[in-house]
């Protein structure tokens, strides 16, 4: 083994599996968009400033991706993370709703572990305690969930509902219902509902998601959840169109503020997306193309998985989503991502995906298959394989 | 005057001199920016993510407008509004460098008044107190902003230098001097330099600017200053590119700050401007067209100021930027722009160029002439004009 890995080595491979980038083919998926030229909105000029909360046009596009109204709806810049980190800011400037800022007191945000690490980047930056929540493949453990809002100190929680950042979980029924009908000792307690994959399926009979603005509702716990989304990987990862929607009392709030913080997102943008997509259908029927590009990405690395590692850790198999997680065995994790890192292949550096960047088994490790081509892909999938056995039989150092 | 009034009133007139936008002319001229379908930078795909700071060509071409170095440059989204808020907010929950967070104690702001009301919205949103500082022809008053600053909990002042939103004042060589050579009480003073209209000419030989970040430097204070500017009065108002530039220290530090903060900007939109603009002398040559089409817009508000209301109150004759200042007689500002609301005509609120939105005065008018049509221009400023006397004389109430 430590033979072959030298030779690999020796070949001075330059291969990334780190972030979940569209490949170069994807993002040609959405170049005709760009033929576009005019840019009146039924409201006015997209081109001149005005329609702070987004051309009408672009929020029944978003609204209609997100199963919620237009006066539940704001459509935004290029990156759904802002928009997190912004409502974050702001809770801790000027609290939620009628409540004290956050930036007052002690806070903590429960994290769902393996999660996305730029959430929890946003909380370490904010200085909130992180709790990390075992994840199931039904979504966070709802009992140590409902157990931890007893805290009036726990102000949110982080959720990939739908092919979840990595594990490619689809939240249970049981599991919305449960996160709607949460009853948190923290008025101010936000679920960010972060839906990054809800077009993004790998099967042709996809699960479906509960509507989580609809369950609260039904629980009368309205203002409970932000939600977001972004065609960061439907359109362009660079240059796509983000959104969030809540309950009207907070999009109102939002919207306040919004005003003080920018003069307006960028309406020819989002024009350029609801000309080329039209509809929620466009949008469904681009994700179809997407598919039978990144699809056989997927497959590639479930075979090696299958091929080489049976037995040696385990993995799931997405029904969508950006990612392959692999929990390889306990203790092996950093080693095997250090190996790869020394024969040219860049992984998400391990632990990444729990807070603080500490992974308490030292077992997870994030595949992200959708840029590099297939021949690559493989040539990574084929030296990760080699370094967790090297790893694991502790045969190097 | 009161009957002629009425007969214009009867005319149900919808016009809007309120803000400072460009007309559909102007962002014609952008169009053919349009037509680039080639997406790759010099380093790398424009339509994917990385590159948090800009992309080297955009770096480039904004370092060039505001005559600085590329280190001390990052390119953002579409406004310049929303990066001032960003540091503003990131000092409130982070601290300036090592300082203390401005959100943990009662702080102030300087604000150069008449100035832009969205620069004083940012300190009332965040609860800062603002005092006013008089403008003269040659910039603030610098012998009260030396002495202001001896307090440390003045932490910062809001700067338009080159043709000040709304008087049109080109800071002078003294005062930009002035400003580079202060030493705060408080070492997390900052100079939001917001250098808007640096391109925005209306004369042949326009004043120059001293840099400002050349001044700190010989000053020994290089970290004093953060400087804006943005292409939205130069390509699209909704959908231009903003930039920021400050001292290598500065921008390291906000560039570890924006990773957490967002994904990255739209690079797709930096490439489109660079590809259409190519260098400053390209930016230069659309600031020839723009002023063609704004020209006699500005020459109308001045040719009926001056046949109307000679004698009454007074006006500035703007070199460049957006704006043509007009201070009413004492205590008939707000009564004005009542008259002229009424009567179909929609001016910025009397007050908003003053901290809190009270002109202790209440005499300032600022009147934003690039909007609307030449003959509906004129209209609206015989209106305001007769307004003005109404308003003067009492006579009406």
């Amino acid at each position: 083994m430590l033979k072959l890995y030298e030779e690999i080595k020796a070949k001075s491979l330059k291969l990334d599996i780190s972030r979940g980038k569209p490949s170069p083919e994807q993002l040609d998926l959405s170049m005709d968009m760009l033929n576009i030229k005019d840019f009146q909105s039924e409201s006015g000029d997209c081109r001149n400033y005005g329609m702070l909360d987004g051309i009408p046009e672009a929020k029944k596009l978003f609204a209609d991706m997100l199963g919620v109204g237009l006066e539940n709806t704001v459509v935004c810049g290029n990156s759904s993370l802002n928009i997190m980190y912004y409502l974050v800011s702001l809770a801790f400037s000027h609290g939620v709703l009628e409540e004290k800022p956050w930036g007052t007191q002690k806070i903590k945000f429960l994290c769902p572990s393996p999660g996305y690490d730029r959430h929890f980047s946003i909380c370490e930056f904010f200085g909130i305690e992180m709790i990390c929540i075992p994840m199931t493949e039904n979504g966070p453990d709802m009992n140590i969930v409902e157990n931890a809002i007893k805290d009036s100190s726990v102000k949110g929680i982080w959720c990939v509902p739908q092919y979840s950042n990595p594990t490619g979980a689809v939240y249970s029924d049981e599991t919305v219902k449960r996160f709607a009908n949460l009853k948190p000792a923290a008025k101010d307690f936000r679920i960010f509902w972060d839906n990054a994959y809800c077009l993004h399926h790998l099967v042709d009979k996809p699960k479906t998601l509960l509507n989580i603005l609809t369950e609260c509702e039904k629980a009368g716990n309205l203002d409970l959840v932000y939600i977001f989304c972004s065609t960061s990987k439907i359109s362009f990862s660079g240059a796509g169109v983000a959104a969030m929607a809540a309950s009207k009392n907070n999009i109102e709030n939002i919207k306040k503020a919004l005003s003080i913080c920018t003069i307006g997102y960028d309406k020819m943008n989002q024009l350029r997306h609801v000309a080329f997509f039209k509809d929620l259908n466009g949008l469904k029927a681009q994700m179809i193309k997407h598919r039978a590009i990144i699809q056989p990405k997927f497959d590639i690395v479930l075979e090696v998985l299958e091929s080489e590692l049976k037995g040696i850790g385990n993995w799931n198999k997405p029904e969508g989503g950006y990612f392959i997680s692999y929990n390889a065995p306990k203790g092996t994790a950093k080693r095997t991502v250090q190996l790869a890192k020394e024969a040219g292949v860049v992984m998400t550096p391990a632990g990444a995906t729990f807070p603080y960047g500490k992974d308490p088994d030292d077992s997870n490790i994030r595949i992200s298959p959708t840029y590099p081509p297939v021949d690559e892909l493989k040539q990574a999938m084929e030296l990760l394989a080699l370094c967790v056995k090297i790893a694991v039989n502790g045969v190097s150092q």
